[in-house]
């Protein structure tokens, strides 16, 4: 059997690595082999793509060269960890895929939707989760942990101004609106416990 | 009046860097503002591209990988110094640009010259050079050379094989031929000022 592809989106500081752990021991607690992984990075060579990505100044590259920095990452990691890995049955977690590239390299107008799937395609062939999990949060929490961010322990792209984020967090709703069977709105806002049980519960048609 | 935006392209060792000096200084001593540039690379952020592109094993990275860094350099390229620099009237001597990726990264059959025309756009708007020489050496002194890439002072790409080499060659031929306005197929064997006045007499066209 295939294995199975989940990816978690949402802002910074929705708690979508403590998700993707927690639902990684659960599945694991079952029985089956995960693999948690991450976005943009996932094997050395991303790895690399990434800190080029998310350090230095927020206008250090344009954003063509942003979106096409982060497809190469993705196409690393599709294939030389997901794809091989599905291939051998197994799950796979990741902390953001391309969803986030569609929110955040589509804000500013440059590039559209079009324009990130396409790149999409020439580097990883289209492949798409079985199932992902937008973490949404209310505004004003977001908004609180904005403030956070702006005391510096965030990254190159965290770092940008709340109405980019509010913009982001427009668009992964919408995802969730046009893909309804693929993405899942998740409130965040409950405690983590809760939220990992909502996500089991929701993925029980993919571990029959 | 808009600048003129001139690639070289070839294999390794073909004269490429000589030509694009000479030239660069040719039109100089014409009175023209000329930038010499190179690719991957001609921008801060576009030589760490480059630094990951060119350095280590060959397997480094997937072809798909490949295309897309390739192309991530060249948006940042174009955005930040070859699109100024045609708005404001000036020349643009480039070693390497879309022909070297639609030919060296469709060699392997993952990619197809879709594929790469398609990151061009998306990254680099499809722009495209006035003029572009192609420097083609007959296939013994491109041997010949080949032996000294295998002592060691060639790059990642540049070491490869020369069944690969010589498929890029052919790539190259075939655009000639596709676009004769365009691209224009120079013989490599002559000496470094008779290939430097084909050029010039080539350019006549674009220098009115």
């Amino acid at each position: 059997m295939n294995g199975r592809f989940i990816s978690l989106e949402g802002g910074e500081g929705t708690g979508k690595s403590t998700q993707a752990k927690a639902l990684s021991a659960a599945l694991q607690a079952k029985g089956l082999t995960v693999q948690l992984t991450r976005e943009p990075g996932g094997t050395p060579g991303a790895e690399t793509i990434r800190d080029l990505l998310l350090s230095g100044r927020d206008d250090k590259w344009n954003m063509r060269t942003e979106a096409l920095l982060f497809a190469a990452a993705r196409a690393e990691h599709c294939q030389e960890l997901i794809q091989p890995a599905l291939a051998r049955g197994e799950w796979i977690i990741s902390d953001r895929f391309i969803d986030s590239s569609r929110a955040y390299q589509s804000i500013d107008g440059q590039l559209n939707d079009h324009d990130i799937m396409a790149l999409h395609h020439v580097g990883s062939g289209n492949l798409m989760p079985h199932r992902t999990f937008i973490l949404d949060l209310p505004e004003e929490i977001a908004a609180r942990r904005a403030e956070a961010r702006d005391r510096g322990d965030s990254d190159r792209i965290g770092g940008r101004n709340s109405s980019y984020h509010q913009a982001v967090m427009a668009k992964f709703r919408q995802y969730a609106e046009n893909e309804p069977d693929r993405v899942k709105l998740v409130d965040a806002s409950q405690s983590p416990n809760e939220i990992t049980e909502i996500l089991l519960q929701n993925l029980a048609d993919l571990l029959n």
